[in-house]
């Protein structure tokens, strides 16, 4: 079954576009947090980052970055944050890799809530460890 | 004066290096919000995404697949969310632009709050073409 963000690129939900290419469309979300609120996805219907080809990750981000720059030109934000969600525990709603350009204000009701543990070096150097042999494949 | 990641990258601070190529350098983030939680920050001092060159925002996210991709494998996290803040307002805290790939499980404690309105299709197309022209120009 196609996703929304399928259906809106076959023209077959309405939306409001603002720019593509050919690995990524990016359209206005439906629900702004703040005014200026972008949505940027991969034309291939794809679940996550972990299933994107190199070129869609970096497209994802280069539309990203243009976006941000003109919604600080349009709406002057007086930040910008990028979130990409991958999987249900990621916040992920919708099963089509995106990711959110939100515009930024303070006191704008967004929350992030980020429990720190600092386990120190040694442990770091143990979790890197963990993490290098399966890049090494990427 | 040089923020933590330019002290970082001198090897004037010690840390848990994960991976680099000419653009950006990824290392363990010393709060480890769950195990395998990485920055990914650019080589180049830049304050945000705005301020970022095209590669260097492309290369961002060609890291974070890749390492989300070893994530999954290394530590198999429920899902994966990419976290990247610009400014204060944005939840920016180092002034050195960086992304984070955040292992994510059920239950973790990080939460995120998403004030949404639905403002309507003609309101979004409005939205849409203050952005555009900004666009064109990028």
């Amino acid at each position: 079954m196609p996703t929304v963000f399928e259906r809106l690129l076959a023209g077959e939900l309405p939306c409001a576009p603002v720019s593509d290419d050919d690995l990524v469309f990016a359209f206005m979300d439906a629900g702004q947090v703040n005014d200026g609120h972008v949505i940027v996805a991969t034309k291939r219907p794809c679940a996550t980052l972990m299933d994107a080809t190199e070129a869609e990750a970096a497209a994802l981000m280069r539309a990203a970055r243009r976006i941000a720059i003109a919604v600080d030109a349009a709406f002057a934000p007086a930040g910008v944050t990028i979130l990409q969600a991958n999987r249900a525990a990621g916040f992920q709603t919708v099963p089509h890799l995106h990711l959110h350009v939100l515009p930024r204000h303070d006191g704008d009701g967004v929350t992030l809530g980020w429990p720190r543990r600092e386990p120190g070096l040694e442990r770091l150097q143990a979790l890197a460890a963990r993490l290098k042999p399966h890049l090494a494949a990427g």
